[in-house]
């Protein structure tokens, strides 16, 4: 295997405190890494950087570990640009909504969606995400979500099961029977592909005994919880999040005080995702209340062609700063060792030795420039599992 | 000359209702662009584009006009990380403000300068922007205002003399001396290398009188006006370029029924920006106020590193739909014709036979995405006075 030294980079964003300054970023000047094969080897000033096969010249730029978006779903087809157009323009228009995208994804072969989610994930990829989680949930048949699963398999680093996003059609007289279906046979035929169990626990989706039914059952599976929780409005979704102890509770837009202390008491990281509150003018989700009460927060995107058709990490830590009331740090931390935690994962979104080599390079002496400069594509050069992708 | 067609374009925005739908945007299906030089030669529908020495599928991807930047502050040196990391962070910081960059931009050889412009320039260009105006104003002696119009004029379309930016700290005692300085001796140097005058007319900057007898003064010497009005509160700014048919009031974001009333009943266009709105953390401009009541009004980036460091035109756009209520169709209109209109050229922002061939292709079926994908950098292939530059 060849190893590969990256050197002079100006500011370096290492997430691990002991190896740079004593903030949660662990922030190192002039710094330097190796990467040998997919891993990081050794960390530390450029001056004391040993050979390597290559070697690249970051020429002052800022580094950062890659972008952990612990939450989207890209297995789709078709996209809502009209109802998009017609809700920002206050006109009225019969949307379909989810349904929509379930319909052209269950009328696309298994060639176009792998086509379209390979088509995103590229584009995540040029922006410095470096690991995907993406899920299920425009199937809601057992062929459909099953197939939805294995094509994500195939391409993503996190799968997860959300045959639970909402009741489709021809279940919309018999919501208990679909449970049924979704903790039966549909779960049997996922559970080979996923890591996770997710439901939208939400007033028009699934209460919060059927979603314990849902994760539960996926629990017994082998499938670990995460909820979409407290989008819309207020509801059980984080507190059985943190009961089951859930990776994460994901949006966190309507929390009460219980809420905030069970996410507090826990060890469920909170996942916020500003780009939904962007697209569909909602309300933004207090960061500054969880992170004061001591909650990990995680930031990601929530790509998907409805409520948040956003690829990008950086404009969505640029939200957080400006709307949701974090600091750079405490987003650029939260949009990548926050993603980490979200997956229970500690071998990515950190650059320390033995970490995996997943990284981007900034056009810009600064992470701040994340946040400073918003909407600006700044991620220049990018690493994942050792290999150049940009 | 080589000709050059761009065929199988999906959609296509020419901002010539004759050529296209009827709508302002003059949309175009299936449409295809010959060019000839540095110019439009011929729009239309694929399936009857003329024979070209190249050709270029576009594969169905939308088309538009490239961007106008009609507000930009791109001679500076330095940046102010630690002051908006600080404002974003709530943390004290004696902040210089402008200041900070008058002094370093003082401090900087001319190559910096250079340097410095051409880098962000280049930066925009990727990003669709395809006319550039910038400001001189962080000089603010007669040898430095002078020098960033000079190296204004080498690289960008459209030059603005701002040296009524702010009165400098060597004049705080005699702010009436600053003024007989920039409507004097430092105007007599700067009129060469530039086609506008602007003043920041604003409580703390230059009053109504200050304002009036600086763009008077520019006239005089073949300048025309274009002001900073009504961005920080209410005051004389908008009616006074209305009066003195400035071509644009930018900013507009405190007004009063008078002012639009005045915007309504002049052909001075409305500038909005709100990348300074989000990196201030400031109420947004009503732009569905100004449109309702007619006015003409553009979008633009205000790129400058105190208080709006975007370069990127479709990161506003996203702003203007989410935050200033406009639909996605007027908010390209006004990235492109309006910022036309705001610099008085009927050359750019459209695609219409005669123009400047100045356009960008997005990886995406229709300009709607530059909204509903906010943050994502859509812009694959832009030619600038029918050069490829992406
Ligand atoms: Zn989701
Ligand atoms: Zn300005």
């Amino acid at each position: 295997m060849t190893t590969t030294a990256i050197t002079n980079i100006g500011s370096l964003v290492t997430n691990d405190p002991a190896l740079g300054d004593e903030s949660p970023l662990g922030l190192l000047r002039d710094a330097a890494i190796v990467i040998d094969g997919d891993r990081i080897a050794w960390v530390g000033p450029t001056a004391n950087a040993p050979a390597a096969d290559d070697t690249v010249d970051a020429g002052g730029r800022a580094g950062i570990p890659g972008f952990v978006d612990s939450h989207s779903h890209l297995v789709f087809a078709g996209d809502r640009t009209q109802e998009f157009n017609a809700r920002m323009s206050g006109r009225a228009y019969s949307a379909g909504g989810i349904r929509t995208t379930v319909a052209a994804t269950r009328a696309a072969t298994e060639e176009a969606l792998e086509a379209n989610l390979t088509h995103y994930l590229r584009e995540a990829l040029r922006q410095g995400t470096t690991t995907f989680e993406t899920k299920s949930g425009y199937g809601l048949t057992v062929e459909d979500e099953a197939r939805a699963l294995r094509i994500a398999a195939q391409h993503t680093d996190e799968v997860t099961y959300l045959g639970a996003h909402i009741v489709p059609p021809d279940y919309a007289d018999d919501p208990a029977g679909y449970v049924a279906l979704v903790t039966g046979e549909m779960l049997d035929a996922c559970a080979p592909y996923a890591r996770w169990v997710d439901v939208f626990c939400e007033k028009g989706a699934f209460d919060g005994d059927q979603a314990r039914a849902i994760l539960t059952a996926g629990k017994a599976k082998g499938l670990h919880p995460r909820v979409h929780a407290n989008q819309l409005s207020y509801g059980p979704g984080v507190q059985l999040a943190v009961e089951l102890d859930a990776a994460s509770a994901d949006h966190c837009t309507h929390l009460t005080q219980q809420d905030v202390d069970a996410l507090a008491s826990g060890a469920t990281v909170a996942t916020l995702l500003p780009g939904a509150e962007f697209s569909t003018r909602a309300e933004w989700p207090d960061a500054r209340r969880l992170l004061d009460a001591g909650v990990t927060v995680a930031l990601s995107t929530d790509c998907n062609p409805g409520s948040s058709f956003t690829s990008s990490v950086p404009f969505c830590i640029a939200l957080a700063v400006r709307d949701m009331k974090m600091t750079p740090d405490e987003a650029i931390w939260s949009a990548t060792a926050g993603g980490a935690a979200a997956l229970r994962r500690t071998d990515i979104g950190r650059i320390t030795p033995g970490a995996r080599a997943d990284l981007a390079l900034l056009d810009a002496p600064s992470h701040v420039h994340l946040a400073y400069r918003p909407g600006v594509p700044l991620v220049s050069d990018v690493w994942r599992q050792g290999k150049r992708c940009r």
